[in-house]
């Protein structure tokens, strides 16, 4: 007699990170970021809490895996924070122009973006995210009020839009270098006065 | 014998304005802004092409009221050009937050955008209206680089999608008199230097 695999419980199958992905996804979704539990999206998956924390570390890296986001805040913090102050800036511009230069990595943010800007959960769940994950921690380490960070996340997000999406000449063909200089100071500005 | 209404030409019925306006969102959807014309609104409208002209003055004119947006680069330009040049950041972050204070005033844009955002055609339309018919001629007028308006633009387009689409704290919530502070040297830098 074969031992017939169980439905559900799967602890460690090949596609067990995928189904815990994909449980968080529609968790997120329903939810948003703020009220999603690791124990929600296990129960979801019909798995153990403890398999969700043995692949992911945080709430938010599930998240930016379930996104498909190339970088989490994790990444971006410390690498926002390495180096001279006053090159911060040009530092994020940089940053973030490297990380959507490639559309594998640009996309899953943009079709973030995207369901965003037309549906309402998906909103809830994006702002939930980009400010309690992302601009309040970095709003937090660089002691910035909170209004300057999200200042400057427009001016980045602005770009971002008006160079992929809505492809705005001459920006969307504009040389990452010389956008830098030119936006390197505005956040300059926002970050440090 | 009762004379029948003739469906189509009717120059000047009550709701010629409104069937000129439905086949400018036809043909600008279809065609894009610089494409579209007069001559092939008025064809779509079943009306003569003066009669476009008697209503609207330019394509630019036709575009805001068939789109219902609150204002026009007609009145934008000399707007932005009257006054000292060194408040010109602050007047035209003033500008934006006042048109955009208003529901009734602010939804159309927002409209506008989301479907550029998501919608292959709308974004063609978007793209070609904003910089030919907007930036591009702010940029001409106050002999700036085409890229630096643009920075302007995105800086002032992602305001408006944190503030009112995204709806970020405290961003949302802020005194227009704050942001006007904090954003318009931003804007002044980009349009001189």
């Amino acid at each position: 007699m074969t031992v017939k695999r169980r439905p559900g419980r799967r602890p460690g199958s090949a596609d067990t990170r995928g189904e815990i992905l994909s449980a968080a996804r529609k968790v997120f979704a329903e939810k948003g970021f703020d009220k999603a539990t690791v124990r929600g999206i296990a129960r979801e998956a019909h798995v153990d809490p403890a398999l969700v924390h043995h692949y992911f570390d945080t709430k938010e890296g599930m998240f930016a895996a379930a996104m498909r986001l190339p970088i989490t805040p994790d990444v971006v913090i410390p690498a926002l924070l390495e180096g001279p102050r006053e090159e911060l800036g040009r530092r994020l511009v940089t940053l973030i122009l490297t990380v959507t230069a490639e559309p594998e990595t640009r996309e899953p943010m943009i079709a973030l973006v995207r369901s965003a800007v037309t549906n309402e959960h998906a909103v809830t769940m994006f702002r939930e995210f980009i400010t309690n994950a992302l601009l309040y921690r970095v709003a937090d380490e660089l002691d910035v009020p909170h209004l300057r960070i999200e200042a400057a996340f427009s001016q980045m997000f602005g770009v971002i839009m008006a160079r992929y999406v809505l492809k705005l000449e001459p920006m969307a063909s504009a040389d990452p270098e010389e956008l830098a200089e030119l936006l390197g100071p505005t956040i300059q500005r926002y970050f440090t006065g």
